[in-house]
């Protein structure tokens, strides 16, 4: 008893202040320590520069006064960890995940009560949590706010969408930090449901770039039973603090003794590369819940979906989507309803003919006759076919065809509904053999009051995650929080959408050509991207001469995008006519995997470009993604990344010469060539174009 | 085409502004005007006496304008309806349901809106509710106000509780509408959570009676898909006004026309026992949905409850209720766990043994070491039995007892949880073999911010009976919002708690001598309680000499409210050695019915007394209850209910000479006389006394 009394005092002796911690390959290090109020303040250097100048930490709390201020230090800790992980589905096979870590365990005095913090330094950036133990004075209790504070060392580029509680579906800003102003924004852009929090509040993850080309990226990681983190931007100083989503009655979480907040996240390099490439996210995540997972599959795709984008069938049956208004009340089919066995059998076809496999079907379900845009608790009942979709005869079509269905559970935001509905939803999908559904969250939340990015919400994606694996269900969610790698924890949550995908080139402003050149640097650190790519029809006036709207990419782009952007899931969104036309170019989208060994990032810039190459999973087939935004861009790409001595037969899918994302966007070429591992090969991208190669070894 | 036209103008040509609609027999008469502002008024007369002055109606929305004023009439429409019905369960085997209707078409020029207003006049009172008929110009709509008037004639007694969105636990202060004052009231009343609606807000039904003695009562029936009304009382000209239950964000309601608002009702009599034999509430509510309910069964039934209340056991297996406070994470039983195995057996022994339907278990299930004051969203899974309760080896016992088992599912205010599971929770019933559950919603509700007594709950509870008839279970719903008559539409809704019960007296201030004298006037008009009523043990003290609580009627009385209080569910709450205590009284629990042919109320003044007459459901015994308040009662009882020329043996259980709830609460004598039509009996009631009398046909 006194021996381990002595070490005690020792240790509590040899506590100072100030403590610091390195990344491995010490070019990262935290600073942490108190100031003279008992603040706790941390910044971080890169390669001896501070890119993170001091700042503050802390915790606001409903009851029994704020963990901000009047801490002192209790104990410290420093530990490594080095490991590698396999994730069930990936861009690589093996994850590394390797970090120093320092936790400062923190007590008031006044309150009797602690707060940890917990740093994790990694080679490619910081991350750090609070750490709420199990203790006497500190049980129950609620956040209504966090300090946590981004002091940044310059008036960085940043690439910037709104801080809205509702929606991630922007088009990124480019702009200097001190010009970051959602007042001045453009909101006819398409998203039905904004609620923004304020003139300088932005999302994350936020990608910025300093003078000294210094790239940075804020997010966070494992946001679990805790609301979406925004920052509010001082635009005048450039310090960033956490603004967090709040409930229906302004509180911001709800949370019990011993818990954790999500990690706060901050990647550096001087690398762009390192970022894109970066599994911190993921690493900071829980490792997976579920024993079994041989039931979790990656899926190429087609559905029945892209046709209502533009306009050539409908989701609903009646045809109005707000037949309620009508004040007759039979529902008189238009003949323009997408979900018709006739219809998904078709698709069912193509998909069996051309190596996919899954299909959506969206619009299968009662409800979308009166559905959208008017906060209705009861709309769908996620079991009920319309009248011309005859379930049963599809699921058994599907499985003589060797094809999966994949279910459409739009919930219209009334998540209330959803949730007392979703035993019933996933037993009528086991029924069917329907593997894996794809959820919408379109329209404002119910129960009334919440948002998109509340705790009660990112809770429900989780638990809708968690409650799919009971099922054996691969869940896909669309209008959702934006993810955060909580596909470690639950590999069954395959993607999600939360950024603004491709269907918004079909009927809204769109998205700008150097989009998809941006969301690997944001959205995508955080989990796989439904983003739909593949449109080979890329202007609209295809189904309607008075249609402008169009697709910002050349059609060599749409393929090289199945590279460029990662997700195990993948749809071949376009029509399977429109593919009949350009089988040539459809060949790659049939060719291409969707699950990895490897993957190397060979070129990038956010906002500018990205080539990428990945090796198939259990294959020797290799595939090279390159994008460019709005100009035109040369590169030459060395092929060292194959092994020595092997000899590939490289098909290369590019755009044709006077290719342009506007002007003449189906313009490609293919030309077959081979190659080893030194040779190179000349990238040639048109103004919004890009570049698809598919490796595939001579025998 | 033309004579139509004709036709419609003749008509509208013979509509003046000015309407009225009398009862079936003339006593009641209900005019009905629009005012210079176009603003709806309605009066209401009794016998050529204004009960209700002019009255404003009207409904204040979120968007596009009040429908309050600038109406006008487009039609009118008067009709009679008079049938009567069977219900499943109940206090007669057939009910008449008898009014006449008037049918008031209104729109408002400005905004093209349409509403009407529909009265029902009975002979014991008058109906009326908005409808919103399906209009091109108002589709979805949100409720932010009902302006819904009872402008009274007097300054009346009133027996009110305060107007708190959470609870109608309270017991009723009996005073002049011009002394309602929430803020004078002492809240140290055993009711966790209170959430008062302000000073002069007070719930309905509110029982009232005027200086020229005639009864008058407000409440409302049909409450689906609508919040709760509570009442603001002007106290100074005996106005009320409407005061609708708010959700998180202050919003009223939210619907979509075609819809109908509940009913408002005003029943008046100048005889009391009128208002508490009125079938009104009920009638005005939809017939049964349900097609099949030969498995809904009245039940009386014994369970592990009171002896947790006396504190004799606990519900958690643990022992603290809070034990996420204890560092040491692991659960030690403490030996006073209620549920388990062998006190179950033992109950199911003594509900065989003493002719009992069913047992109620609480505190089988995990979670109660942690559940209660916090807001903890997931508490309680409503499957996992605590290590000491097999649920299995139970459900099999009480089979082979032929003793039906109650499930106990405590959602802890955590609707959102209860949702996701119930599903799960209502299968595990059904695999065990349990036809009946009681639901419990002690502490704030989650969603946060939701309220007990709003739109989201009153859904939720519907919804609850509506899914557990899909499984065939019956429910029994405490700390729900109060019924309307909603057992009508779905009856295997057999009864809830919603007022102030009988378990009150055993750890609190209590319930006062003339709570259940009131209750029948009040609560129950909506439909049954589930009182607990047969405490023997009526002191406290019994289990610990320093307890000072007790029940605050006599033995007898205990006995009499199983006729007083209507219920098809009806608890033997007391310990079964409590019972074997006393044989004799307890013969009279044993042998009272639960569902009845007939009931007629003999005497009945709210606050004072209450006996009534029941014949007990296809049998030809009757039951007699009679209670009193605070003072002693004699009374004497014509028995001209009992069918002419047959002779029948009264067992009469009642106060015995010196009894008084107080000083001698258990003293009680027992005879046995034998009666015809053509006898009376004398009733003695002492101090918080009753009477119970059985009366068997003489073969």
């Amino acid at each position: 008893m006194k021996k381990s009394l002595l070490m005690l005092c020792f240790f509590l002796i040899g506590i100072t202040n100030a403590q610091n911690i390195q990344s491995p390959s010490k070019n990262i290090r935290v600073d942490f320590n108190l100031n003279a109020d008992g603040t706790p303040q941390y910044a971080v250097s890169y390669k001896n520069k501070l890119v993170v100048l001091e700042s503050k930490l802390g915790i606001k709390l409903k009851e029994g006064g704020d963990l901000v201020s009047g801490l002192t230090i209790d104990n410290v800790k420093n530990t490594s960890f080095n490991e590698s992980w396999k994730p069930v589905l990936g861009e690589q096979s093996s994850i590394q995940n390797h970090y120093n870590e320092l936790t400062v365990s923190l007590s008031q005095k006044a309150t009797q009560r602690k707060i940890n913090i917990i740093f994790r330094v990694f080679d490619e950036g910081v991350a750090f949590r609070y750490d709420f133990p199990k203790q006497p004075k500190l049980n129950y209790f609620i956040i209504t706010d966090e300090i946590t504070q981004f002091n940044l060392a310059g008036n960085h580029k940043t690439f910037w969408i709104p801080g809205d509680f509702d929606s991630q579906e922007y088009v990124f800003n480019e702009t200097r930090l001190s010009e970051i102003d959602n007042d001045k924004l453009n909101l006819n852009n398409g998203i039905a449901l904004k609620t923004i929090g304020g003139k300088t509040v932005v999302q994350s993850p936020l990608m910025m770039k300093s003078d000294d080309k210094i790239y940075l990226n804020i997010f966070e990681a494992a946001v679990v039973n805790y609301p979406v983190m925004h920052l509010n931007v001082n635009t005048k100083n450039f310090e960033l603090t956490s603004f967090l989503v709040s409930n229906a009655i302004g509180d911001k979480a709800y949370l019990q003794a011993p818990c954790v907040s999500p990690w706060r996240t901050i990647m550096v390099s001087d690398d762009a590369r390192d970022i894109v490439s970066s599994k911190m996210i993921l690493n900071l995540n829980e490792p997976s819940k579920l024993d079994d997972t041989s039931w979790i599959k990656p899926m190429k795709y087609v559905g029945i979906w892209w046709e209502m984008h533009v306009g050539e069938s409908t989701w609903d049956y009646a045809g109005s989507q707000n037949a309620s208004n009508v004040l007759d009340q039979s529902l008189k089919p238009t003949g323009k309803h997408g979900a018709t066995t006739e219809n998904t059998k078709r698709y069912i076809d193509f998909a069996a003919k051309n190596g996919f496999d899954g299909v959506l079907v969206e619009g299968w379900n009662t409800g979308w006759e009166d559905w959208a845009g008017n906060w209705k608790e009861e709309v769908f009942d996620f079991v009920t076919p319309y009248p011309d979709f005859d379930i049963k005869a599809i699921s058994e079509y599907a499985k003589s065809k060797n094809v999966k269905m994949i279910m459409h559970h739009e919930t219209s935001g009334s998540v209330a509904n959803y949730e007392r509905h979703m035993d019933r939803a996933f037993e009528n999908m086991v029924k069917y053999g329907y593997p894996a559904v794809k959820s919408g969250y379109v329209g404002r939340i119910i129960p009334r009051g919440e948002f998109h990015d509340g705790q009660t919400m990112v809770n429900h994606f989780n638990y809708a995650a968690r409650r799919a694996a009971d099922y054996k269900l691969m869940l896909n969610s669309h209008e959702s929080s934006r993810p955060t790698g909580y596909s470690r924890t639950y590999p069954n949550y395959i993607a999600a959408e939360a950024a603004r995908g491709n269907e918004f080139n079909a009927w809204s402003t769109g998205n700008p050509p150097d989009h998809e050149t941006i969301l690997p640097f944001t959205r995508l650190l955080g989990g796989p991207m439904d983003y739909t790519p593949g449109i080979f029809e890329i202007k609209m006036n295809h189904y309607d001469p008075k249609k402008t709207e169009q697709v910002h990419t050349t059609l060599a782009k749409q393929l090289a995008l199945y590279v460029t952007m990662y997700s195990p899931l993948q749809m071949a969104a376009d029509l399977p006519e429109n593919y009949e036309k350009y089988p040539d170019a459809f060949q790659f989208i049939k060719d291409v995997a969707v699950d990895w060994d490897e993957s190397k990032y060979l070129e990038a810039e956010p906002g500018d470009y990205l080539t990428v190459v990945r090796k198939a999973k259990n294959s020797g087939k290799w595939f090279l993604g390159a994008i460019t935004d709005e100009n035109a861009r040369n590169s030459e790409i060395k092929l060292d990344f194959l092994p020595k001595g092997k000899k590939y037969k490289a098909i290369i899918y590019e755009d044709a010469k006077n290719a342009h994302w506007q002007k003449n966007p189906i313009a490609y070429k293919i030309k077959t060539v081979e190659v080893t591992s030194k040779s190179a090969i000349k990238l040639t991208l048109a103004p919004g174009g890009g570049t698809a190669i598919s490796f595939e070894p001579v025998k």
